[in-house]
């Protein structure tokens, strides 16, 4: 090949997603786990193009401009409106879309999970992407949804948790109408109490005094104590409870808001949640514009820092936007893009080996090639996954490759062996090799491999 | 919910891709599939995102650019170069930014499969989409790769299609080499080539004085009757080679071409490929820019209207752009999406139902719900996907609605069966029934539902 021209072949800022082969595998790996949970509770999957009609995207207002991504052919075509298409920036809107498009061809409640890629033009940061995998499940409802489902999705995310084994974790749990009822009582506009949670949230960072005048600027000075109290209560699911029934009686919002997270605990208990996987958290929020109930997020023990690693709640109107009707739903999303570079980056996970194959069928004598295409095809039609080894070179530089992929077998065969019909199977690990008939080898390689998980 | 506003909530033109619940669960399986045959042969998965520089996409030269969609934020930021982003439209490009972007992490001959969206600004269309799903497995060589890796593709392709049981297919093998070897022998400049095939394939639709005088047009008129002849040799793999051999014996690449195509008929032989599903075709070409070997097209018989099913070849030069080496490969490709859509429209399968759940737990007492709870964890934690009704509605109501959905199995539980801890089972395509002990219900529901498959 003549020498190349020189191109920029990196991936683009904030689009430096691609994973290596065996960090891929891994994330295949969580899908997997994923979608087995979520179509254990009957999710089903759906997924929408990445690309929609501008107004489809800017149906909630235009605050998501600054995000979004416009498309273009490069050569202008005639085609009227190929200006306002853009990327999708989450899964809502376009479930949302979706839900629209097929009406009638969908069973209600309808529960679904989706778990492709968004985009966002958002300035580059180290650590956001502008293009990364988000996994949503949303169950939504025509006219009504039952606070039980609000109950699910605490088990889903903790069957899911404890499946991937990343550690332990904790679903935070709150109820949007507590706090919103809560703001309200002590006389402070709904539309502050995001701001005020926030600005409570950094009292282990700044202090109080510093929280007490972040409060005071605005104008939240006089309920500074009892909101430092109220969002740090603290306690088992029971005790907060009692608590909570207790105050405020005659605030019917935040009453409401401590029945349903009284029947949400209740919920997740009858599912079996282990106690330690979930609390109650005042203190967690969410969009308070966008949650109407039931809030989630999910603390990685030991990695707080990593954020919320699941997080959602229940919602009232967006996915009925375009259908026109009261679809109250709700759900749960993980941004897998960004967990596994972060699971990998603190080391609580490994990259699998390059290959998916099992066992290399070395290649000894380029006679023998019928011979060993054979013996890789016993071994594939037996479920195990198997790559012939083609290029000719020593059988010390053939095993070393076979264990840099990963490959956990070797099997040998010279021409005497092939004229007996026999070949031998050589464990990487060990270098236990036994002598076995030819018709025997892929359930003798099954068993070792059985050994070898 | 107040009146809406109206929004135009259709998937733009050409992206009318999504699938209903039920049909991408199809999708899944087709993907599983896939998958797991891409696996057994030592395929690794991977995955490049969407958005790539666009000298990059451009780097084979501008005559992409009528395909290309570049992306910009819809509200333009200060940072630089963001106007040279596009969207991938295969993936054989960015697999080789990909090697470039990961050369000395990679272990080479490099298996890679990739199962993601491209995305194409092509005039609208029917059947032709802006956005589909493109199956490629590839296998690259830094500097050489052995021919034995051309004779696999036909036996992961046939093992795909046998699993997918779609229907009766056959695989047609050709050698670029013979062609061109073919084209240079009887005085046709290589740049014809494929127009020659394209005419001659043409023959059963217009005639032969159609062929004829369109051939003429291209100055090819003397050698028409040579090109239909060779085009249309016919017979068994055996009878064709032999034939080959025998033709053109000082034309050194037409004889290369046979060897290579020899030598990978019996590979196909050896790795156990069924006669029925492969063949040689020597009016086969493809890209004859880009394909240096082996090609494979892969026909539905029965529905050849739909064109080939997978195809793809060997190359020389192409992954290795960006490296700056020569890396030869072999891969194939399945238009994914359009496959299934064809598939669907053709009702050679049907769509899935809505749920992949397998069983509803009823509810006839929302009293007893914790209890209905237990009952669909016990299920779930035996792997059965399984969802609670918890809309109270009659009980008709109810396993109509499970069938709707999908669901095989129902589970009944009034207050004097939980009090004695029991429920009923009814298998809802007989309408069976039967009592159980509630601490045998996974078991027996497991049993009936290996009995339903």
């Amino acid at each position: 090949m003549s020498k190349p021209e020189k191109f920029n072949y990196t991936s683009p800022s904030g689009f430096d997603i691609e994973f290596l082969p065996g960090e891929k595998r891994l994330e295949q790996q969580f899908l997997d786990t994923m979608r087995r949970v979520f179509e254990l509770y009957g999710f089903t999957p759906i997924e929408t193009p990445a690309v929609e009609r501008l107004e489809v995207l800017q149906a909630k207002g235009q605050q998501g401009d600054n995000i979004i991504y416009g498309i273009s052919p490069l050569v202008a075509n005639a085609e009227s409106g190929e200006a306002d298409r853009a990327l999708k920036f989450d899964q809502t809107v376009p479930l949302a879309a979706y839900i629209a498009r097929h009406l009638n061809d969908l069973i209600f409640p309808f529960a679904r999970y989706q778990m492709d890629m968004v985009f966002r033009g958002e300035r580059a940061k180290a650590g956001r992407y502008r293009q990364f995998r988000q996994c949503d499940i949303d169950i939504v409802g025509r006219g009504k949804l039952d606070l039980l489902y609000d109950a699910q999705m605490p088990a889903i995310i903790a069957e899911i948790f404890t499946q991937l084994n990343i550690g332990k974790f904790q679903i935070r749990i709150n109820n949007r109408k507590i706090l919103t009822g809560f703001f309200t009582a002590i006389g402070i506009a709904p539309a502050l109490a995001k701001t005020c949670i926030n600005i409570v949230d950094e009292l282990d960072k700044i202090g109080g005094a510093k929280v007490q005048a972040e409060l005071e600027k605005i104008g939240a000075a006089s309920q500074a104590q009892q909101i430092m109290d109220f969002t740090q209560i603290q306690g088992s699911p029971d005790e907060i409870l009692t608590k909570l029934q207790g105050m405020f009686p005659a605030a019917s919002e935040f009453q409401t808001g401590v029945a349903e997270l009284t029947a949400v605990i209740a919920g997740v208990r009858s599912l079996g949640v282990a106690p330690d996987n979930f609390c109650i958290d005042l203190s967690i929020a969410r969009g308070l514009g966008y949650y109407t109930g039931t809030v989630y997020e999910t603390t990685l023990l030991g990695y707080e820092s990593l954020g919320s690693i699941c997080s959602g709640g229940r919602y009232a109107e967006l996915v009925g936007l375009f259908a026109g009707e009261d679809m109250p739903g709700v759900g749960i999303s993980i941004g897998l893009t960004r967990l596994i570079k972060n699971l990998l980056k603190e080391k609580i996970v490994t990259a699998l080996p390059q290959s998916p194959a099992r066992v290399m069928v070395l290649n000894l004598d380029n006679q023998l090639m019928p011979s060993y295409l054979k013996l890789a095809q016993q071994l594939r039609q037996a479920g195990i996954a198997t790559i012939n080894n083609f290029e000719a070179s020593k059988m010390g530089d053939q095993l070393k490759k076979a264990e840099k992929l990963g490959i956990e077998i070797a099997i040998i065969q010279g021409s005497i062996e092939q004229t007996e019909n026999r070949c031998q199977i050589k464990v990487l690990a060990t270098r236990q090799q036994q002598d076995v008939p030819v018709a025997e080898l892929a359930a003798t390689v099954q068993s070792l491999l059985g050994k070898v998980d």
